[in-house]
């Protein structure tokens, strides 16, 4: 494909996470040969996304009104606020639908060796909104890995300092899991948070 | 990410090869979250291949002219002519830099269980380009698949059957390759086809 516009789609392709010189080319390939009415409605949904979404003025999720549907949310309970690191974490936990409560997206997690410090993921519109006089407990419900504990560490420091309840996502064995199979450090954190 | 926006987004991102729902959602949140400007370089150069890329007249590869660069070049040898699966595979033989002849692009292979028989793939455009009374040498370079081999067999029976001279791509042991990790299929024809 010496073409300068299939080039330029293969580049445009690659840029995507985990996508890399062989799967652009088979996506640029099959778009064109197989599915050039699905690539044309790829490039009205970017066209879309981009010009219309941008941050909920509350939680920060991407939204295309003010304020997203889940804040202005009647039936929520909004004295309990998640914290979550992306839109899909959220979307998660509403899909296990025990969680009735508001959220607030921080779009990121510390990542020092990223240069991603406390400022960059919305510390400062977090500890806003969580000061409204309404929130009463803030769930820390981002990932279990090293930066999401990082994160959760750090934004729970400055949340506890403001005189809020802060808890944590429970760790544990996962639901359905067999012992033998499980990873050390989690079956440690099972015994110790027993109950 | 409950907005319908971003469910466009996602749905048309499913669409792509080899990509899910999970897939799908990070490239959503990476584009909105961190790489805006690529998301409409996509959407413009999905826009640009869609609208200005169609089919070679000669070789059926993709081009913006009638007549793709390749087949217009007076350097080629047009005596020889390589029959391909795909662009992503003539760009592989171009990158071995040992070949100097045209090209016939096939943009697919015989595929009999997902209904892919010999007219769809341009079989008949291909005797009739084959038939110009120039190329003298049809070389078969069809993966070696079984797919690919039932289309080399079938297509090398049409060529031959008008009296033109077929080759096929050597089967052997892999450059770089030890012999005892090799299947034994591969040392059965580098054995039969020996020299």
């Amino acid at each position: 494909m010496a073409e300068a516009v299939l080039d330029d789609l293969i580049d445009a392709l690659r840029r995507l996470p985990g996508v890399g010189l062989k799967s652009a080319q088979r996506m640029a390939f099959h778009l064109l040969q197989h599915d050039r009415d699905g690539a044309r409605r790829l490039a009205l949904a970017l066209e879309h996304a981009v010009s219309r979404t941008h941050h909920c003025a509350r939680c920060h999720t991407f939204t295309e009104a003010e304020v997203c549907a889940t804040c202005l949310d009647p039936q929520r309970d909004p004295h309990q606020l998640c914290v979550v690191e992306t839109p899909a974490d959220q979307a998660a936990l509403e899909r296990s639908g025990s969680y009735q409560g508001l959220y607030f997206v921080l779009m990121g997690r510390l990542s020092p060796l990223d240069g991603v410090g406390v400022h960059d993921i919305g510390a400062a519109p977090l500890l806003e909104r969580a000061a409204d006089g309404v929130v009463e407990e803030v769930i820390l419900a981002t990932g279990f890995s090293a930066e999401g504990e990082a994160t959760a560490h750090a934004l729970g420091e400055a949340l506890r300092a403001r005189g809020l309840k802060v808890t944590r996502l429970a760790r544990g064995v996962p639901v359905g899991s067999e012992l033998e199979y499980v990873d050390l450090g989690t079956i440690a954190h099972a015994l110790a948070d027993r109950r």
